[in-house]
């Protein structure tokens, strides 16, 4: 039984109680947060949980195995930091950390510490996300053409981060764990209207080069007033539609695609289409939540790296720093690839 | 009674034939086409017009005012200078010519020579779109926030032109048409796949900055699985879906939007949301392409300049142009606003 | 080559003659309609077809194989008839006749001269219904339990027919053609409103019982704000739903059911649930109007009976007189007021 | 503060209950159930709420003012009897008892004993049918022509109540509340399935007139394999339809219709068409099942008699007994397969 406490009682903190206490292989040990009056509120529904005001009482309390950080992402390298420290596990809210460098240096020191260091990409966990990686795995979908991803609603707008570094980390690690590997170049669009002053990106459209005609692109937006969550894969076999909020068949696999056919007297391709069925797999029912927390249980017992785990983390923070600078450059590309800290190089042309 | 003589019995030359017959302003007097076998069928449909199988022969007819041309873009600029040198009025199916230089020299001749020069773009003709221009130029719409469309299908594949310059067009018409303004910044992405030797892109994305925080965004494909036709317009006060594939309720107006207000002693902006209704306008039934036609027979005899007359085509052509450059750059962003001769250059960072 | 002449020049019958023109297997040998104006119109499209003022003249042309009606059923019999008699085989627009006994007198004299009589059920040529077909009679469906069909839309109000004989015919069609036998049992309902004085309904419900619990239920409407085509069939291995305005996927498997489990010791049935995939089969493109036409060629040429031959229309009819009869009967329905106990009583009519 | 006791901790219990703690104008005083383990796993979560094992434990309890039954329909009637003899106010879960003499003995004796009775017919509190009911009663609707509700999905079967008294409760109460009067004759049909042994119906059509041409239509099932929640209003001036599936746009009011002009000569009426703009309205977000008990407690505190109270349920249990009349009797049916001018028979049941 792996006894966590929970930091951060806010927005999502509360689905982390709830799936902890759920979860056979894990308790809910203690529950920290600054707002006292928000704290009491969980004193009925977790009685056996300790409710503590700082990480550092957390960290005091005996028998806490692990720390999981529902905290504003700012927050998460000094208490990602200070709980790795002090030996215990952590899971920490997507993103894994505000720039590349603190996911770094997270990813260290959960080494050097011998602690399972994990972020909570949801996703990865929902049975439409592993069918998916199952179906490209297997050959079936064939080669990769290209992913297209919208993730658009109205709000929530938020101060202290923008619609990059809130939406975006849904579709990369999506990508990331799809693809294994990281992307070439990476360009991205933004603007700010609500918090124009803040220079609040509410707008923005990120574009992931993986080379070999493979591009992937997200269209991310608090701005719209229909809410879209719609991830398309095409590949030369099949291609795939991810619609999250379908709620009978967020998954359909299209049997269709071209077909290039042996160039003609003139030297030009013959291209043909292949128009087939469409499957929509039956899914398993599972909450992605309660599997990701059962994940971390078990790593924490069995010492093994998480599928979402440091270096996989900080993959994603990489991006997210890239598209910020990119939008923020108001032009150029930015190049993909060097040390993190390097300013934004320009593409060789 | 304008007569007509339409050039390219192919793909879109019948819509054209069809409707100039019809169109009570017009009427067909030819049809030209270089193969002799596909203009014969038109003899039975049309019998009274003259069938010809060059633009020549066409223009040596008597009493043709008019010359449509459905041909392949490298064609439109020779066909159509020959027939406004002939003191034709011409009708040019989108885009208006494969480059900016030839597209200002058609716009330059048709000024020299007092003639119509015009391009089909129909779009502008439909009713959904009218009715989205009447929103914008009431104020109802406030301030425009964002474009995004979204214009995917499977195939079809060409040879001769890639994706943005086949799908791009209608909606560069369109936002030209809502905005009338060019952008400042053109940036396009894109990869080739089925036609990879002759470099032909079949998914493409092409980003426009209008400056102000105003953005458009288009994703276009040959490759998807699934055919999506929806523009989303994003504006201060109403937000606006038009989804071309519905049958009944093409376009959606969103009471939806976020409220700034004043700025709490933290200096930050409290945002709030507006969830009004959401109304479906009735539109008219009008075939747009019957709309285009009479537009045309009506500038031609009054000499007015067509909505999407030669200037309103040139515009897109430069787009087109710079979308094409950006692409094929494979990098930087391409700054908007300079001669369409000098070589792309990279937007001040 | 059957030459055809087609019987009115209304709202279908221009249908009729440009398929009987494209196939290959028929020619258009004229076009009938008392409306000498309306008649006009065809000169130029068709050429080469005698157009001509009655049935009579169409009868008195030589070379004429067979006559397609697309006149008001009140006139299918005194015209199918007359045809019958000259020696032609005859296509009737759905329904055969305004009567089952009319129905019965056409069989009977097709059958005596030896013509095909067919019926226009279109729908048992298009793709998707045929596919239909095979999966029940390939077993795949399993027992069938019940099919559902909802078709509603508002109008087009007629004034010589009510909402059950407009439309219910197409789902009578389809289901006696799936199941291949009539009902035991005909119950419907209905009420008008728009011509409430002519006591013609525009809104109709017709159950249909084929014993061992199999229920066949048309909802049809001509008041409905929304177009709905949708048709389900359900069975104990899989279910299916046939939605018609769909573009794309027309059909879907449903690979979903109950599971009846051995009774446990307090005799009741144990019923599971069963959750498989949705499959969306690829059907063919051809225009179901084209496979009618060419259908009724090959049954001319070879003497066979048809798909939608004399019978199978005439057993349609009977379930229209019934469902009528039923309609205006005003209630084989229990009133309601009476005491729990008491019997169903029959309204005062 | 009204202490409430609720008995049943199964399926829909442990919702009155969240409800009840939640509801700032009660309390959860008591909760009542025969299974011991399941009556400890509410110990944590409402640590003030005393568990009983039956209902004469709650009633010798202090300080509980009312009795909220969340048990099988065959219970209601001896519970809320024994609840309201004890001076109890009883709400009861849908439908109200399982049988109109029942239902009449507890409106009776809720009158005697001066105690509120209400059932917790949901759907009267959501902000979709209160919209629907202002738009009726304004007048904006206009005359009613047609109420269709589809009410289908795969499962869940039950043992002790069939598909029509576990789903039409549902459409009941929302008609009988938007028209306020009850229907002259109810018919219905069904068939049984999956638990044909038992007679128990998992698919049926229930049938309602309400004279004057207003027909009601429940399409109800556990045998569809979609699921499906359509409720479309006929009116006059405007249609509705309500959606419960669809997460932002629930109602949607159509502005269409036909007119009917001054007859001809022929005495035919014209029937024209109006085709205007679909609204859909912002509904307000909140629980209806939370509106449903703080009107219970509202009810409780003045003395008002509920919306859903005793005689509403009492309403909706007759037309349930008497569908189930009909159902059962199989058949004031028109028989199939006699002459066509035979009288209508009714099939030897």
């Amino acid at each position: 039984m792996v006894r966590i406490g929970v930091v951060g009682a806010g927005y999502w903190g509360p689905n982390l109680m709830r799936n902890f206490a759920a979860c056979p292989l894990t308790s809910l040990a203690a529950v920290c947060d600054q707002d006292a009056a928000r704290l009491q509120k969980f004193r009925r529904l977790y009685p056996g949980a300790a409710l503590v005001p700082s990480l550092d009482d957390l960290l005091g309390l005996p028998g806490v195995d692990a720390v999981a950080l529902a905290t504003p992402v700012q927050t998460h390298y000094p208490l990602a930091a200070a709980a790795l420290r002090a030996g215990k596990h952590v899971l920490v809210e997507k993103p894994l950390a505000a720039s590349a460098r603190e996911a770094e240096d997270l990813v260290r020191l959960a080494r050097e510490r011998g602690r399972v260091l994990m972020v909570d990409h949801t996703y990865l966990f929902s049975p439409a996300v592993r069918h998916l990686k199952a179906l490209i795995d297997s050959g079936e979908v064939g080669d990769l053409y290209f992913i297209d991803s919208v993730r658009i609603n109205l709000g929530l707008f938020q101060h202290d981060t923008n619609v990059v570094w809130d939406l975006a980390p849904h579709d990369l690690s999506i990508t990331q764990y799809l693809l294994g590997t990281p992307p070439r170049e990476v360009v991205a669009f933004g603007s700010c209207h609500a918090d124009a002053a803040g220079g609040i990106e509410d707008l923005a459209y990120v574009h992931l080069d993986y080379g070999g005609g493979l591009l992937a692109a997200f269209h991310l937006s608090w701005l719209s007033p229909v809410k879209v969550r719609q991830f398309i894969l095409g590949g030369s076999k099949k291609s795939v539609v991810f619609n999250d909020l379908e709620p009978a068949e967020k998954l359909k696999v299209y049997d269709r695609g071209f077909t290039v056919k042996t160039e003609d007297q003139r030297r030009r391709v013959q291209i043909g289409y292949r128009m087939g069925s469409v499957v929509s797999p039956h899914l398993e029912q599972g909450e992605p939540l309660q599997a990701m927390v059962q994940h971390f249980a078990r790593c924490v017992q069995s010492g093994a790296e998480p599928a979402s785990g440091g270096e996989f983390g900080l993959g994603i923070v990489r991006i997210l720093e890239r598209a910020q600078v990119s939008i923020k450059s108001a032009g150029p590309r930015v190049a993909f690839g060097g040390a993190a800290d390097d300013p934004p190089r320009r593409a060789a042309a």
